[in-house]
């Protein structure tokens, strides 16, 4: 066989210990508030049905599936003929199947093939990669996982609360604490828009309105114009645009703005009433910002809408959600209103390497390596192993036997916090020199002690 | 949209709220074990260069290969003289990845491309799925879990021992007791070839022999016959085939057995060290089996194989592995030797449902749910809920106002062991009724006292 040398797809990456260590803190911090809080976990297959993903994502969507390749004679139903066709024809006769996109589509399949098993509220959590064939960019990749929670069934804005409650708790256990978590409503968009006078429009609206950001209310006046908004309704939307800070004076402000759409003044009610709800819950309203413009996908969502943005970094938004009312009509099972949410876990670890947050030492790596100088330091370093090892410390005996320093290095690359120096003396004496690599203090101590130290 | 009813692809599941449950319990187990060993996660990409894995696991295994097509217009390579010249052909032109087919090959990918960087001996593990386009059967899935431990670029027996301790761990942990950890080495069974005067056919030997279990000694030497295994071979095997308990005396019968083999003894030799290593790092030989006979696939290893059998259940082996010379010379990086280890998730999950072993309340869910009879208990919950949660006492309050029946079946169909009623008393005395669900005994208490009982 020739010798090959290897690499990654475009797109892909791996996971090494130091960063799966880190990632594991996140993800165990998110799971663990998702349980917290009732949410229960489901994993579906990696490959779906092209007829379950098709059509889901829109044109380009379906542009960016990856579609596997029928198993054995993938040619067998092509004819000549149909490469004249193009790719698109032929490809019904080669693929069935296609990678996840998202998680939200399998969900919807799950929910509707389980509908009479599952109880109602249904809270479930789901952790899983999806692949997009997307052109690979500083930081977008094909291959990358998505952390989202939903509950259906339920109209209750409890659930908005509850999303604002996880995400405090998330933020907060990881040590993130300067951000806002926005919050709006689909309605209040669509209140806007009437109340301008250009009613049924909020999507353009929202299209142009969400590069505010980025490109200035100047250029987000031009793309309206340019979308035939007229002047008059421009001209109408600047004092929502220049609101000022504050959650009350923004709602009190919008309640005079939309007292004409009925529509509009319920988005406000249910502002309100998740606010209401917060307050109750024992939580207050820090981190919490009514944002008018938030937007989002606006075509999905028909409540609330939420958007996680961590300051004084570079990326934008981390985490974003809210409320649907029909997750899986597509799918034959109409009137299953729900809201979900998706932490953004690529993002926020970037962000925590941004802004200095994790440790600097290992986070589950091994606690103590046990060192030796020759074939009776290693012996009793085995003699050793397994009762630090009963007493929960994540606990190595170097395997070689070998030049101490050898093995020092091996801990420190390891970013392992101790080393047990075994030579005669402490053989002799049925002790352990315990080195704290660290500070690089040593002292020689019983087992016990030891044991009690590296706790 | 046309409305359709959604389907999985076959030889694929959806993980639900109870399965997932219970797989974490497993996951979980061996994860904790890995790490209290020493072993770092990795994770590589479910995507692979065709070149990566191609080559790697035979002709069968490359038809197996789920191949990605190309993105974009994937027919642009293809001439209609090619589709003369059969799928074979075409498939470089219209896919150039493929999805992991195991954890081995990415992991030396990995090791190669990351050599400079690892700090040598690299225990790693990783639990991630693989894809395999066999034909699905009954335990027999296109997508499933593997779950592996490596050592690698050390040749110390004490990694041997040490997957040992970890099965035992694993197992012990689990609440499976009646089980077999088969050992053996290849080396003894290269010597055993050499004895009976068939020397360097130990892997025909193996094929033959590893389907004693299942044909008898009866046919397997009708097999050894049909592959041209001389008489006297055959008949010299029999006390092999035949040797009593008791790993001594296994042994003490093959040292004689193999005296005139230098590898056999070597074997010999290498599986007594891993016994005298096992004594000192405090473990016994209880579960310990030397098999001698114990093959698996051959090719790879070279030292000891591992493999284990649970006792009085319908499913054969559960996990295995064995020493390996040379990960990583198919990618051109020669001489790191290793030893590896798979836990069978997925068959360790179907023998602990054959014996009961799952406790019969949920592994990970929600442990009280909060009921009410109007908006005002519903705020009342709402007040308490974040007090329970503060508790660390995973909590719901029922979204919806409703009959408490209603409630209270959620609360059983999700395995929630407490309710919380709050009725007006409750409100008025500020207390709470906590509910057992299971005994359905009911009693009225202060918020502490009720997470104390909880808890």
């Amino acid at each position: 066989m020739s010798v090959q040398k290897p690499s990654l797809p475009k797109g892909t990456r791996d996971f090494g210990p130091l960063q799966m260590a880190r990632r594991n803190f996140i993800l165990d911090t998110i799971k663990d508030t998702f349980r917290l809080f009732g949410f229960q976990q489901l994993e579906t297959p990696a490959m779906e049905n092209l007829s379950t993903l098709t059509g889901k994502y829109g044109d380009e969507g379906d542009q960016l599936l990856f579609k596997i390749l029928n198993s054995g004679d993938f040619l067998k139903d092509v004819a000549k003929e149909d490469l004249d066709m193009g790719a698109g024809k032929v490809l019904p006769k080669v693929s069935e199947k296609g990678l996840r996109y998202d998680l939200t589509v399998p969900f919807a399949r799950y929910v509707v093939m389980n509908r009479n098993d599952i109880s109602f509220p249904f809270k479930r959590f789901q952790i899983q990669p999806v692949w997009r064939a997307d052109r690979p960019q500083k930081g977008r990749y094909r291959e990358f996982y998505q952390c989202d929670a939903d509950v259906v069934g339920t109209d209750s804005l409890l659930c908005e609360v509850e999303i604002i409650g996880m995400i405090k708790r998330v933020f907060g256990q990881l040590g993130i604490n300067d951000y806002s978590i926005k919050v709006n409503n689909r309605k209040i968009l669509t209140g806007i828009s009437e109340v301008i006078g250009e009613a049924g429009r909020e999507s353009e609206l929202c299209v142009a309105i969400d590069k505010l950001d980025k490109i200035g209310w100047e250029k987000v006046q031009e793309e309206l114009a340019q979308r035939h908004f007229n002047s008059q309704a421009i001209t109408q939307l600047a004092p929502i645009i220049n609101l000022k800070p504050g959650n009350r004076e923004k709602i009190e402000f919008l309640k005079t703005f939309l007292t004409k759409s009925e529509i509009g003044l319920k988005g406000i009610a249910e502002l309100e009433e998740v606010f209401s709800l917060l307050q109750n819950y024992g939580e207050n309203e820090a981190h919490v910002d009514f944002d008018v413009v938030l937007a989002r996908g606006l075509t999905y969502y028909t409540g609330a809408i939420f958007e996680v943005k961590v300051h004084g970094v570079s990326i934008g938004s981390v985490s974003g959600g809210g409320r649907y009312d029909n997750l899986t009509g597509v799918f034959g099972l109409p009137g299953v209103p729900g809201v979900g949410f998706s932490f953004g876990v690529d993002r926020i670890y970037d962000v925590m390497e941004e802004l200095g947050l994790f440790p600097s030492d290992s986070l589950d790596g091994t606690q103590v390596l046990l060192c030796h100088f020759d074939q009776k330091g290693f012996e009793y370093g085995l003699s050793l192993l397994g009762e630090l090892r009963k007493a929960g410390i994540s606990a190595e005996l170097y395997p070689d036997t070998g030049k101490v320093k050898k093995q020092l290095d091996y801990a420190n690359k390891k970013q392992i916090a101790f080393a047990m120096i075994l030579g005669d003396d402490e053989i002799n004496q049925k002790k352990v020199s315990l080195k704290d690599l660290k500070s690089g203090s040593q002292e020689t101590l019983e087992l016990a002690e030891a044991i009690a130290k590296i706790k």
